[in-house]
C-alpha cells in the first residue's frame, strides 16, 4: 500500500522481509519479485533519480524505444503496489545494524519533516546514481538538451549520435579518454572541459594527432530548440555547430546513508556485491547503478530479481517446509 | 531485414559481427544491444521456444503482468530488426570453428529444407531450453493447462497458487524435493510421478510426514475448463482435486549444436559462462537457461546485453579509434 506521513506509523512497527532503498529501475524489479515471492517489502523512493530524467529508453528489451523512463518508473511501481509492496516517497537517511535486523531511518516530506525509523531482516540499496552536469547559469538550458541530444550514457544512445558533429564535456583528463571509445560512434568530436581542469601537454597532442579539437573555455549556453541541440556558446562569445554531445562529467553516488556500515566493502563509490549482488554485509544488498557493473536499465532489473531471490532462498530457508496437516481453508 | 529462403544468398558472403541463435528474450535483446553497436548481426529463431509458450510474464519490469511472452518476442524481434538486425527462421544445425571466425549451418523449411551457412565473428547461443511435459495421450489436454495453472516455473508463478490445492509433477525422484520448496507457497501438495520412476522408502516417508499425498499411478487426463485446472484423472479412474499445478520434469537443452565445440566447459547440459556471458571459448557466448544460472526473463535480457557489450569492446578494440581529418559527410 502507498505510505505517506498520514498512515506510515501503521507500518513503523512491522519487520519487514526487506526495505528497498530506491525505486528506479532495480528496485522495482526487486519490489516486484519480493512480493510475488510472499514477502513483506516497503520502496523508499525520493524521485527524481536517473530513471526519472531518461527522456527515451532505447535498449530495454520489450518495451518500445521511444518510452521515456519516468513512465516505465510510474509502470513497475503501480505493478509492485498490486502484487502487495508497500511505497513511501521519501529519503533514505540512515541505515543501522541491528544484529537481527537493520533500522532504515527515513526523512518524510520537504518541509515539516518527520523521520520515522522502519525495521527491516534485509536491505536492497538501489538507490543509484546521478550523471553531473555543466553547471550553467541557467540550469534550464542544461535540462532542455540533456537527456534528449546531450546524452550521458554512450552505450544507450551512441547509435542515434552517429557520425553526427558531436561534443564531448568532460569532467576530468581522464574523461576525455571517451573520445576514443565515442570515436566507434563518431569521430566528429570536439572536446570540451568547461574551463574546470587543464590538459596536460600529451593528451593534447593525442587529440590533435586524432583531430579532435579542444575547447578550453567555459560554455555560456547550449543553441537549439526543440530539445535539439545545434551548437554550443562559450563565454567568450565564440560559437560552434553541433547536433549532439556526450556528457562525462562522472556521477553523484546516493550511497550516503551506507557510509557508517563498515562491513560493506567499496571500490571507488561502487559496492562490491556477489553474483547474487549481496554485498559483504549478510543483510544488504546493492543493485543497479550503486555497485560495480554496467549502468544500464536490464542490468539494474536483473540485478532485482537476483537480490530479492537471495533474500528469499535466506528467509525460506530459515523456517521449515509448512506441512500439510490441516483441512485446506475454504 | 527480414531473410527467407528467396533471398538469404545475399548474405552468405557476408562476416557478420554475430550471428544469434535463438530469437528468445535473451537473443533478441543481445540483437538489440548489437544493432545500436553498430554491429552487423543476424538472429535465426526455430520458433516455438519457452518465450513462445509462456502465457503471461508476471515478473518482467515494465511490462503488464497478463503480457504474453510471444507478444513480447514479437516485439523485441520487430525492435531488432528496425535497428538493423538481420533476422531468418530456421534452425542452427551445427558450429564449425574456423579460428578466425566460426561457420553457422542453418536448416531453412521443413520441408525441401535447404542448408545455407552463415560466418561471423562471435556467436551467441540463446537457444535455450524447452520444459519436458507429461506424455498423454491427448497432448492438447496437456497445452489446455501448462502454462495457464500448470505451471514450469515456480520463482514465476508459486506467487499465484498461494494455498491452492496444488499438483506436483515430478520427473524423478530428487524433483519430489521441489515439494519442500513449494510449500513455501501452498502446502497442499499432491506429488504425482506419472508411473514414470519408483519412489524410494525413505521419499515416502518424508512425503508423508509433511502430509504430501504420492500418486504412482499415470495420468489419463486433466479435468478443467477455460485453462483453468479443476482435477486430475489417472488410468485407473480414479480422480482427484486441484486447482493448479507445478509440473517439475526436467527440460530439454537446445545445445546439439554445440557439441562438437571441445573448448567449451559443461555442467550437465548448462554451459559454463565469466561475468560477460563469455564460454571458455572466446568467439561463443551463452545466454539465458542455456546458461548456468536462474532461467527468468530480466536475466535473459541482461544477459544480453553483457555479452552484446563484450562482443563490441572486443571488436572495437581491434581496430584503432577513428579520427577527424576529413571533411564531415554532407
Amino acid at each position: 500500500m502507498k505510505l505517506s506521513s498520514k498512515n506510515l506509523h501503521e507500518r513503523t512497527d512491522v519487520l519487514y522481509d526487506a526495505i528497498v532503498a530506491g525505486g528506479g529501475a532495480g528496485g522495482l524489479s526487486a519490489a516486484i519479485y519480493l512480493a510475488r515471492y510472499g514477502l513483506k517489502c516497503l520502496v523508499v523512493e525520493k524521485g527524481r533519480g536517473r530513471s526519472f530524467w531518461m527522456q527515451e529508453l532505447r535498449n530495454y528489451f520489450g518495451v518500445d524505444p521511444t518510452t521515456p523512463g519516468r513512465q516505465l518508473q510510474k509502470h513497475g511501481t503501480e505493478t509492485a503496489l498490486s502484487w502487495g509492496a508497500d511505497y513511501l516517497m521519501g529519503y533514505v537517511e540512515d541505515v543501522a545494524d541491528r544484529g537481527d535486523h537493520l533500522e532504515v531511518k527515513v526523512k518524510v516530506g520537504k518541509q515539516n519533516s518527520i523521520y520515522p525509523v522502519f525495521k527491516a531482516k534485509y536491505l536492497v540499496a538501489a538507490t543509484g546514481i546521478i550523471d553531473i552536469l555543466p553547471q550553467l547559469e541557467d540550469m534550464q538550458n542544461v535540462y532542455d538538451y540533456a537527456g534528449y541530444t546531450l546524452h550521458v550514457c554512450m552505450i544507450c544512445d551512441g547509435f542515434d549520435m552517429w557520425d553526427q558533429k558531436a561534443i564531448l564535456i568532460a569532467g576530468s583528463e581522464a574523461k576525455i579518454e571517451a573520445a576514443f571509445v565515442l570515436s566507434w560512434f563518431t569521430p566528429y568530436i570536439t572536446v570540451l572541459t568547461h574551463g574546470l581542469f587543464t590538459v596536460s601537454d600529451a593528451m593534447k597532442q593525442k587529440l590533435q594527432e586524432h583531430g579532435y579539437p579542444l575547447i578550453e573555455t567555459p560554455i555560456a549556453r547550449f543553441l537549439g530548440e526543440n530539445h535539439k541541440l545545434q551548437g554550443v556558446e562559450f563565454v567568450d562569445g565564440r560559437r560552434i555547430e553541433c547536433t549532439t554531445g556526450l556528457i562525462n562529467m562522472g556521477a553523484k553516488y546516493h550511497n550516503h546513508y551506507l557510509k557508517g556500515i563498515p562491513e560493506l566493502t567499496w571500490e571507488g563509490e561502487s559496492l562490491v556485491t556477489d553474483e547474487f549482488c549481496q554485498t559483504t554485509h549478510p543483510r544488504i544488498f546493492a543493485v543497479g547503478d550503486l555497485k560495480k557493473g554496467l549502468n544500464q536499465v536490464s542490468i539494474a532489473v536483473a540485478d532485482g530479481t537476483l537480490a530479492a531471490t537471495k533474500i528469499w532462498r535466506n528467509i525460506r530457508r530459515s523456517t521449515p517446509p509448512r506441512k500439510w496437516l490441516e483441512n485446506i481453508p475454504a
